[in-house]
């Protein structure tokens, strides 16, 4: 195998409760980037409130993290032995009701937002709504402006019919940053051979998930079994359309994963992927705790029989590739 | 005579009635740079909304205008002979009570704040105040975080002891984007020699100020008496701190310098400068009108004896020095 520490390692979605000690554990892990979520049902004002508190972290420890706004961020952060931050929404609720907020979040460094979060958004249906009535009016032109801009499409948490629409309208190509195949383990956040398929013909990535909701066994789920899951999306999207999205929420409280199910949307629990005996963060596999863990799944990848450059793909460097077409206006 | 098309043009003051007429305007008088306000009175939200509405310009009329964030951008402008905006606020009004929107706002291309607008704000003195405690505990606060991201501190309608201690507390050089010298036109917006010998000291600009209330006789004012000034100026404070900053208020109805005055601060009618007899914007000097007419502030002030160089570093050049150190990182 070649020298691994030339490969850039990307995590393309993750949403822990951010300290030094994680953004240590980013930089031992050698990550290059990360794409963080900031905003799950917060409005325009909130979101700014929290790039506020991000803006502090990056003030506070310039020597592990600073804010990415595009693909040579990530290879000075390597250079520089630091860790970029890709600012990202779950929710299109930080736009409102307002299209050019789209242009105001881009210019402040947001690089993926999802046309919706479980429920139906005023542009997108979510995967746990019984209806799918696809991308609304405001969407579609919310798609274009994304598009214009540089601000990526992120499908994790929408619907089917939504998510093909969007692969069809967006003019660039999309991504659904955390998820696995449904074929694998059926969960409504899992997503479809259809909707994989259009993802890779359309030039789009999916980044694999770690967060044991979406793994086959939970977390008694092994590392062969979810290797031998992304080698054989490999042979199926091919090699340049799959990444890793952890959705790693390291250190956080059950009252957050309260939150990004329940937000201000209904005064009673929803236990999304969960349930009543099982409400809190799920225990995550044995193998993957988080940012010092990258390298297992670089190893077991090997093992299962992927080339040095499908595994170099996979661990970072197919998002490179994504983000270097993705994050400036559209010429 | 050297060839002046190969001087910058900078204005660094205005809030016209903005339409694509202003902006061919600002083309077709050679503008390459203008740092326009984005905001008087406006809160947070109001002004996002301002940076909205100029993303539409920007967007409708990108062969005029587009948004200048460094000094190249001034250059970039010349050389595709289009206008570069710069963004500034007349008031802190913008930031509220929250220090960490100074760098929200300079990513969004904010480059000039006023740390006070006539009347005592949350960090300094208005120039209309009876009393002038200085700076605030707040106020000292914003001008080091203004310092370390690269927002310039403006003290063009803030009081004496204010300005004077902004000068002092500030670790980079500050400006006075239009006012003019007290002693030529007594008016309390214009500026005592001690603050115009420790602005020029301290590496500052003064922009010289077209509004007929700043000028010795008004709108009857001549060009002679106007340039004579400049030279004068130029001798006390050096030939490298004095600019242009019009504070033209092109094709505004009365109704705006209304808003300047009173924003929602008083539910009664303030004059500023003017009087009940004279409550609207006042009638303009026969030989400054607009953008079209800086050529005549050029041939003035070449007629009153200043050199070529001096006459490019008054319409551009030196402004386009200061914003080369300015607008970036404090290192």
């Amino acid at each position: 195998m070649s020298d691994s520490t030339n490969r850039h390692r990307i995590d393309c979605l993750q949403y822990a409760n951010w300290s030094e000690k994680v953004f240590r554990q980013m930089r031992e892990g050698r990550m290059d980037a990360v794409h963080v979520t900031i905003a799950y049902h917060e409005n325009f004002r909130e979101v700014v409130h929290n790039i506020e508190t991000w803006n502090t972290w990056f003030e506070r420890y310039p020597e592990l993290i600073f804010q990415g706004r595009n693909s040579d961020d990530v290879r000075r952060a390597r250079e520089t032995r630091r860790t970029a931050i890709f600012f990202g929404f779950q929710n299109p609720s930080p736009i409102e009701d307002d299209i050019r907020l789209v242009e105001i979040f881009h210019t402040l460094g947001v690089r993926f937002m999802q046309l919706s979060y479980n429920n139906q958004s005023l542009l997108a249906t979510g995967c746990y709504e019984a209806e799918d009535p696809g991308i609304t009016r405001m969407g579609k032109e919310v798609i274009k402006e994304m598009n214009r801009v540089g601000l990526v499409v992120d499908m994790s948490h929408s619907a089917e019919r939504s998510t093909l629409e969007a692969i069809e309208l967006s003019e660039r190509p999309i991504a659904i940053t955390h998820a696995n195949p449904a074929a694998w383990h059926p969960a409504l956040r899992n997503k479809s051979d259809d909707v994989l398929c259009a993802l890779s013909q359309t030039g789009g990535m999916l980044g694999v998930s770690l967060y044991p909701h979406h793994l086959q066994d939970g977390a008694a789920c092994t590392l062969e079994n979810f290797c031998t899951m992304i080698a054989e999306l490999v042979e199926k999207m091919g090699a340049a359309h799959v990444g890793i999205g952890s959705d790693l929420c390291q250190d956080q409280p059950d009252s957050v994963v309260e939150w990004m199910r329940v937000g201000r949307w209904t005064k009673d629990i929803d236990y999304g992927e969960g349930s009543a005996d099982n409400a809190g963060f799920p225990p995550m596999p044995s193998w993957f705790h988080g940012n010092l863990h990258f390298g297992n799944i670089e190893a077991g990848l090997s093992k299962v029989g992927l080339s040095d450059t499908e595994v170099a793909g996979v661990l970072g460097e197919n998002w490179l590739n994504f983000f270097d077409r993705s994050f400036g206006p559209n010429d």
